[in-house]
């Protein structure tokens, strides 16, 4: 008796990322509606299927598709426009001065081209937060990634609405429009402390509790934001958002950089999730966020690549290498986020930070999102141990091949659900139009 | 009138490194003879050259071949055997017990195992120092790579010489073999100040001086070389060093990352060049080298890999983003290691570290060595400037060709001088003879 299933994988190794960690060598991968139905040794799980399409990926490293717990996808568009200034230079003079002309066109052509990049690099499902999202939706509703996203709140106005009340309201638009979509979900995403007041910020909470939303908010980024944040409301931030009710198991804090050992705890005792960015903290200057200690507290910490004008790209493979690279030096121990640890973070903490069970594991009844290496390349021979290659030697453009729900997205150079060369010709467009902006 | 030439090349944007560090957007390079013989304007250059063969390489970015400033090749056949481990335990448990072992045809795999993995990320010089050393030649022979070599000399016995008798008159012996050979130069490279006596560095530098060759070192990598040091020897690693006359123009110092301040200031009086390795000091926790210092005293610095045993790639492009990155964090300053600063480092400082001029850009006169990205890549758009996609967004697998003295060694996924899967097919036996030595 053998079950039917849509399609049958198989690959020389399968990284399942499962509660055991288990690694399949010569293995299958058995998919049916989207769903992960078995996976195992190649024979058996062959033997057990009566498939409608058999995919054999040959010498190939299957694993699950990799979660980004914190970015910006549309902001591609300025990817590289400035680096290397002082943050304020940075922000006011290259950044601002282009945003506020920010058109829904620019956000979904920037939003495109992030959700190809993603696939490209193996990455399934990401956290965002940008201006004018619904056009970011539009964007992975075409590329057919997963999505937690959220519209900016700020206290003042953005591209997308006059005032704060104007942007609660839409906020409650979208998750309107979007619900039925399964591969997208909404989160309320307050900017930051520093651009929000304490009434705004409790009105976002209240929302996500009344609409049973995650909460997701750039924290304790900056020692510059903790000294805003003491002069501006007399607390640190970590403790001033938990005053005011932000920090609990539906919340996920970006950043996490300045924290005091008690804030970690607090933190860990509020069931917050964290969303760590090592390259944007060392390109940014900002800092090291204390890992190692919030895993040691039993907090659950995604890796995020931020937005690609601050990294400069949407890769975490790269990002991986960064964080693990990041607290061996911070700790000055080698043993410090070891490679199984840091891809934990970026699957299952990723998961976790988007709130988003099933997701960063490849697993019966999980959703069949996944992407396939080619282990051929020069980078990864020999092969002794999966997890150290995919950290230390990988650079995410050995991916062959990149699945959500079962669905093929990418594929040696293609994309299946949208004209590539097309979003190139159209990305020249855009530059010309941001160096107008700029008056370069 | 129109000058004959071998190669006419074309691609959309040429990063010349010259001295004026002129890019050229839709741009044409004339190569005779394995020299570049002219750079400009498609157009222009076109019309003045009558070419046997164009090479239009579209929508490319040709740059000058990266060069990897310090390395040991042929460990990519240790590649994640172990990592995430105390450095004596690493070494003694799993480095050493397979080293003592080696044959020239492990040495010779891993090392056209480097020497793939370096062109298919554009690399197309390096400096290396390892054991069995003829090994690695014959491989870099094989591969048509440029070589700076160095058989690792030791005040004990190696897996290549009985003692150092045998193994400063194996450097004499491997000088003879390759002086010949044009891109393969020999280098005197005694190991580390902790493996050596102070009789046997005045010997290796007596030797780089009668034949006149450079001399390479790992120098000041760790705190606990800088104790051992001053407990053997009763002096810092640096001041030891130059005490015994090894400290000159012909030098190349791997690490420099334990260093005072004085110390910056005696090396730069020596004129000595030096090799940072910024992801093998971060994965091994040895800590931060203090580059900006190094170059604002106007020490010529160059960017390696180290092996791959310890990084665990021989990626010069992952390497520029981790060394840009490491230095904002290290300053705390976003300002710190900027990109272009970083692509000089990796080209032209790798010249200076190699002793080798002319490589690292692409000017007429230079050499013919050179790469090209796929500027289509998604993580590639836009693009506003090419040293900052090449530092913080390019992977190195964006590279399409890879050229040496004007031959193509690698395009679009082959390996023009060897069998690539041949290749492929032997690393796994070599990894089932390492794991047979570790019994595991
Ligand atoms: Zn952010
Ligand atoms: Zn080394």
């Amino acid at each position: 008796m053998t079950r039917p299933c849509d399609i049958l994988i198989q690959a020389a190794c399968i990284v399942t990322q499962d509660a055991m960690r288990t690694v399949i060598e010569d293995g299958a991968l058995a998919v049916t509606d989207g769903t992960v139905l078995a996976v195992g040794p190649r024979e058996a799980v062959t033997a057990a299927h009566t498939p409608a399409q058999v995919l054999d990926l040959g010498n190939a490293l299957v694993m699950p598709g990799l979660v980004n717990a914190h970015t910006h996808a549309a902001m591609t568009f300025l990817r590289g426009v400035a680096d290397d200034l002082p943050l304020m230079d940075w922000l006011t003079q290259h950044i601002f001065p282009v945003e506020k002309h920010l058109t829904p066109d620019i956000v979904e052509a920037g939003a495109l081209l992030g959700c190809a990049e993603m696939l490209r690099t193996g990455t399934t499902a990401f956290n965002d937060m940008y201006l004018i999202q619904d056009a970011t939706y539009r964007a992975v509703d075409t590329a057919g990634l997963r999505c937690l996203g959220g519209e900016g709140i700020f206290g003042f106005p953005s591209p997308a609405y006059p005032d704060a009340d104007a942007g609660l309201a839409l906020v409650r638009r979208l998750h309107e429009t979007w619900r039925h979509n399964p591969r997208i979900r909404q989160c309320v995403t307050p900017h930051a402390v520093y651009t929000t007041s304490p009434e705004l910020l409790q009105r976002c909470q209240a929302l996500a509790e009344e609409l049973d939303l995650p909460l997701h908010i750039h924290l304790a980024e900056t020692t510059t934001e903790t000294a805003q944040c003491q002069q501006m409301f007399g607390q640190r931030p970590v403790p001033y958002c938990h005053g005011l009710g932000l920090l609990t198991p539906r919340a996920t804090v970006a950043h996490a950089v300045d924290l005091t050992d008690d804030e970690i705890a607090l933190l860990a005792s509020t069931g917050a999730a964290v969303a760590h960015n090592p390259e944007s903290n060392m390109k940014l200057a900002s800092g090291a966020a204390p890992v190692p200690q919030m895993l040691a507290r039993g907090i659950a910490v995604g890796i995020g690549t931020d937005g690609a004008a601050s990294n400069n790209s949407l890769n975490m493979f790269t990002e991986m290498t960064s964080c693990a690279m990041l607290h061996k030096l911070r700790c000055m121990d080698p043993t410090c986020a070891p490679a199984q640890t840091v891809l934990d973070m970026a699957t299952l903490g990723g998961a976790a930070a988007l709130h988003w069970p099933g997701l960063g594991q490849l697993a019966p009844g999980c959703p069949a999102d996944l992407t396939a290496l080619d282990l051929s390349a020069p980078n990864l021979q020999p092969m002794y141990t999966p997890a150290s290659h995919l950290v230390y030697a990988a650079t995410g453009h050995e991916v062959r091949l990149t699945m959500v729900a079962g669905e093929v997205l990418y594929q040696d150079g293609r994309f299946t659900r949208f004209d590539y060369p097309a979003l190139v010709a159209q990305m020249r467009d855009v530059r010309r139009w941001v160096l107008d902006k700029l008056g370069r």
